[in-house]
């Protein structure tokens, strides 16, 4: 197969192909390892996989459950109280009303998760940004965010902690003192998607502190089915009862309800997956560290990102490396406030990691 | 259980509780029989389950294909061009939009889905309804639909064809003599959710004549899986265009997104269930309409829609099917248009029909 139809596949607006139209184009004939897309390799356990295989038909016969019902599970996942919580058919589907209910501006930093910059753009949303900036390993400073917000007074303010895809995070006391900086913007989201694997507060506790504050959350990365769509918004009781009436009923399909419902009793196994990714992030990171001319940043999300040699073109190597090796990374040209020089490499098993190793270092050396 | 806890346990806005619910509640001890949810008990087959059960963890691990993907599938099904059809987390979804995009007023028939009259009043929308004429089986006049519609100066037209709950239909010649009348209404929406079941053609064939018709459909009735959340609206292309960016990316999950790629496969198996339903429906009409005190309708979708005699309150009678017998029955108090004397049956297997028939002549009787 061509370079040229490789590069089609990727051609897909600013998000990756997805994992099934690159395995049917059978660009690579063996069994293709993604590093693309960042989930939790270690949930579920085989246990709740296997309950939820033989109990599929009754699981999905009926409509299910009604908003309440979810509301409640992820109230005692998220630690707040149920009126405060918005189920959603994944966070995307959030961040897709929260940009058509805002009349803009918005800011935030880039890069990052490529739906905050694309939708105020395809909606004609004003937009600005401010770049992390690789000096400081893409890590801001709250004083900074919070007199570019006051001067360009936005009506949204969107920070990911921590960052997709540099990696980069606040500390809580950095995000309480950004937050109670800034009550009179509309609306202070922050986009917790990846805070499971951070070991870091979540902002949630500020509710009670902050009106303006909406923290958002995809939990498919998480529990390890980005299939399933499931992610939840979290705010004061009042504005998720607003938030609700956007949203339809049955958003969350009936696997999601089941998961949600069925995650009480697999909180060990939870807690211990996400305890194993980040085992194997510190593996990856030192491992990636090791290659001549690869730049490899701080991270405590469950990927990586690095910088390449600035000889080395980033298309062409996604595009090797996939060929040649079956191994799918995440090329970051279509980020806004990233380029071709940069990778977001999602956290993988050890065996993974040293085939990619492997690789880099040839492709990288020649 | 008291009949206020059940009475409780059906308050739930204007929609059923859901089985799971009810299950949890156990009002019943046994094996729950259920007549509310109208949904395809012939399909999908063992074959499709189990590869759908074995494949599970592939199939969620990833983010699903793009509303491209799924366009093409659906193209397939509906016999339009992929260009034209807006992919859906179920139709609640598209209706949900459609609502919020409308300014109205907007008229619909009634009794109807109740996402159709609820929501224009949640958001302030003007609301004009017809009722349906019990003396004509509730089957509507065109010449009537088409004067009022013209004469309220309604934006948006709403016909579910067949209906729900009553089971009545309009014929293709009729739908297509309603859309071709009214060119200068905004948008008229046909509503054919149950139109598997109905041996009917679909109204997509009059949308190169039509620039304001939309098609809607809920796959997840005629796929026997409800919790699966998949649904779709057709429509001219530049339309479509406008609600897809109305919509989040990734809405459709990644279960519903495999089971329409795999679809194709089973095609001889879902027609065949098609008439394994329809085959039901004539044995369930045949006995209803032997219960003395019972008028039973004509219908053409996978539900029956019955009236009690006067004497027999529907909200006891669904309590006491519940509590007595284990069968859950839709009573239609909470519907506008409707009220408690009527009931909607969901097409059962003829054993579960046996075992109705004989639990109402029995509580009829009384």
């Amino acid at each position: 197969m061509s370079n040229n139809t490789v590069a089609d596949l990727f051609n897909v607006r600013s998000h990756n192909p997805s994992f099934f139209s690159v395995k049917e184009s059978a660009i690579y004939e063996g069994p293709l390892l993604d590093f693309c897309i960042p989930v939790n390799l270690h949930f579920p356990p085989p246990q709740m996989v296997q309950r939820i295989s033989e109990r599929l038909p009754e699981i999905l016969r009926y409509y299910p459950d009604y908003a309440e019902v979810h509301a409640k599970h992820i109230a005692e996942i998220a630690g707040v109280p149920p009126e405060c919580i918005v189920p959603a058919n994944g966070s995307t589907e959030i961040i897709t009303r929260l940009c058509h209910l805002t009349r803009g501006p918005i800011l935030t930093p880039i890069p990052t998760f490529s739906r905050w910059t694309d939708l105020p753009n395809e909606l004609g949303i004003p937009l600005h940004t401010i770049k992390h900036d690789v000096r400081r390993n893409f890590r801001l400073q709250i004083a900074e965010l919070v007199s570019r917000t006051l001067e360009l007074g936005v009506r949204m303010l969107v920070i990911s902690n921590p960052n997709n895809p540099t990696g980069a995070w606040f500390e809580a006391a950095g995000i309480e003192e950004l937050v109670l900086s800034l009550p009179e913007v509309e609306l202070i989201v922050i986009d917790e998607s990846f805070l499971d694997f951070a070991d870091l507060e979540s902002a949630v506790k500020l509710i009670p502190r902050a009106e303006n504050l909406v923290v958002v959350k995809s939990l498919g990365k998480s529990l390890g089915w980005h299939g399933v769509r499931l992610g939840y918004a979290a705010m004061n009781s009042r504005a998720a009862e607003r938030l609700r009436s956007e949203l339809p009923f049955w958003n969350v399909n009936g696997l999601a309800a089941y998961i949600l419902k069925t995650l009480s009793e697999f909180k060990d196994e939870f807690r211990q997956s996400l305890a194993l990714v980040a085992e194997d992030r510190t593996y990856m990171l030192k491992r990636l560290e090791r290659i001549p001319g690869l730049r490899v940043f701080p991270s405590r999300a469950n990927f990586v990102y690095v910088e390449l040699p600035a000889d080395v073109p980033g298309r062409e190597l996604r595009d090797r490396l996939l060929q040649e090796y079956g191994l799918m990374v995440r090329e970051c040209s279509n980020k806004i406030g990233s380029s071709e020089q940069y990778l977001r490499l999602a956290v993988q098993t050890k065996e993974a990691v040293d085939l990619l190793v492997q690789a880099l270092t040839r492709e990288i050396s020649l």
